[in-house]
């Protein structure tokens, strides 16, 4: 195993290519801006893979090499081919990959597997002004963040958000316009761990904020696997002459 | 045991003698006003009692005749004896009472006892909005009501909550002012159950709205006891001669 | 609305006409015995409905007059039909129909989507002794029973379980061959609730038991909706002019 | 702060002053074994303070200087001074230090403090094996362990253990008498983190177990302080002009 945590991030890579604006925005694509910002902390590596190379760049022998998976999509959830989804939900559950979904990605193909629920949600495009609220300090994804933070103009997401209550809910959104959101959703899925976090609208500078870099930081090391035992299934002798 | 629910709902009752506003708006008191909503409910039979009562109506027999004790505080925390908590406490765990906190009673002793945190908040006092969301509709105190509801002026409060993560987050509040808060929590301590719900401020009239009676004869429902088992605690034999 | 909760059990149908001693200990069927204690109790009243019948007996009529599903599949998971599978996921997640998975059902198509992990665990067929702790009493699952029980056969079924974190966790078995099990396993998905019960093997007379009958009728009652609100997905306008 | 985790390490120390068989297991004491070998992990640093000490040993300024607070107690509970236990409820709750109680500490002032509950189970003396079974692989206290572990001779707790579920449950034992319980428990409480551990008992060499060890070293780093915000409480303004 490497020193460092090997981090995919995956973007569907489609805004980028046909909106100017969102370009201008990212032009590196989004997967450039938060691989740039990761790969800059200490013990953290990245590479990046989109929707359109072959096997959508998450071959089994990237996904084997890759201890955290970053996930945004939006537009194009159904292109994503349903083996390469029973691929990463094999690696995240039994082989115990982290995997981060972000914003949209709430209908990914993957994200729905995981969750088994709809994922749907309320949403309202207008820019409004998102304010993220840290329900459980303590955890390792709120480190070094203030008691709140702010995202000065986003897409709203809304309760009731089609989710299995999440292990831990480390942060809850108060958007103008009247709705909350939990929007820092931490899952145990088997050996892997999965953390869903709302905000990253394409069409705003969402990813070039340092509260949103550094939850991403310390999503990435909370995600990484952890080395714990690989569960033991099948048939199985008993207990032989306990003293 | 008796067929319908036994309430017994508890009122600090200092703020109605003090302040004839809020004497207009409860003219029986918050705790009167508690008991007839909750009284004409079928299979709910309420009566009430008072922190200047002895043992401030709270005696044993008392409480050995209640399935659920709601409790309403909020100037006079630190008059209510140790005694009387600890025997709270004890019906609760052992017994299986259940407990209803309302608004600022979360600052209570015996909240306070059951939850092993501070239970310190943020709070604002301007007669501000609130919109009150279902997070967990299928949970049994959602019964019957929408998918959010609304309080039309009330004190806001805000997170950090500090609670431990609810057993069941059933209702999250959004306020005009930019928070949030986790406003119908469920656990489970013991044999009992205990339900916080934030609203209930004294200068509004909001135990009059439908939506907040709706939740409280939920919550009692929820709350009384199941006929579990009572542990077994203590020194006992091992397993023998099992096939 | 029928005031009664209506109970739809379903079974796979196939050891019981494939082997004659168990054909000899359910010979209705494991359905018929689950259908006949079930329908005794007040307040239920159960269809059957089983693999082979036009859509599994499972037409989108039946669902939608169902208030809880039971579950008992084996062998023949994989002859179910996805379509039928995504039907039910949508009544439960959806429209708050209750479902209960029994014992081999932990590897059900309809359990393992709405998990998102591989239901894997440990079994041993040797008829061992098993114990049935009650880890929390105060659930209305537990109603009635006493701190634990026995089924003085069973087929084992250990850990490691591979299925998120229960939302409530209220029963664990100790297996005389040296295992442990989460027995009792209760989520909330979408407006609808899952109850995993680990008992139920069919070479053994484990349904005519009486707690095991208790647990069956207590989980009904609680799986069984509850009336609370339909989510409100979609495109959304803010709040106008609070105050 | 220390780049080492600082960790003080607790214990009664009556029973090894009480029993030569005791003192001969632990020559240095429980808490000198424990030091002894967290101290030889990297990043961590070890003291140790005991009951007879001043202050029990836990002055502010060594509160003040601790991480994580390991504490073994079992026939002097009743002589830990309140004062004491009010202090450290303030450093886990309101300062984040981390709190590990270990077997006979489920009856401790403070644990029995934070978790609201009589903390009470079922117990047996006569050296009976126990297994651990790790139900939960991906949590980081699970690093390095197999799918379960063994404990040759032991003193038996059984449920039920009268606890709130726990945030996390990461170990559940089985005991050759029959018995299971939830042995290895991780709770946030407020800006800390408290993991209770089951076993420990004072005649078995316990302690000197490699995976008994490996627990406690994973522990200590899960429950180390993480930077994440103090909650900000008290009477607030609202947001003003947004966008």
């Amino acid at each position: 195993m490497s020193d460092s945590i090997r981090v995919t991030v995956w973007n569907e890579f489609r805004h980028e290519k046909a909106s100017p604006e969102i370009a201008a925005l990212y032009p590196d694509g989004i997967h450039g801006a938060i691989a740039s910002f990761l790969g800059e902390q200490p013990g953290i590596e990245t590479r990046t893979a989109t929707l359109d190379e072959p096997e959508h760049g998450l071959t089994e022998e990237v996904l084997a090499n890759t201890d955290v998976l970053i996930w945004w999509g939006h537009t194009a959830h159904g292109d994503v081919s349903d083996e390469i989804v029973d691929r990463i939900q094999h690696h995240v559950v039994l082989e115990g990959m982290g995997l981060i979904c972000l914003h949209s990605a709430h209908f990914s193909k993957i994200f729905k597997r995981l969750m088994g629920t709809t994922c749907n949600l309320r949403w309202r495009e207008i820019g409004e002004h998102e304010r993220i609220w840290v329900v459980e300090q303590g955890h390792p994804i709120a480190a070094g963040l203030p008691a709140y933070f702010e995202v000065p103009q986003t897409e709203m997401y809304g309760e009731r958000f089609d989710i299995p209550a999440p292990d831990t809910l480390v942060f809850v959104s108060w958007f103008q316009g009247g709705e909350v959101f939990r929007s820092g959703c931490c899952y145990n899925r088997g050996r892997g761990k999965v953390f869903y976090f709302r905000p990253g609208h394409e069409t705003f500078p969402i990813f070039y904020q340092p509260e949103i870099q550094k939850v991403l930081s310390n999503a990435v090391r909370w995600a990484a696997p952890n080395g714990g035992p690989a569960p033991t299934f099948g048939n199985v002798q008993p207990l032989e002459n306990v003293q």
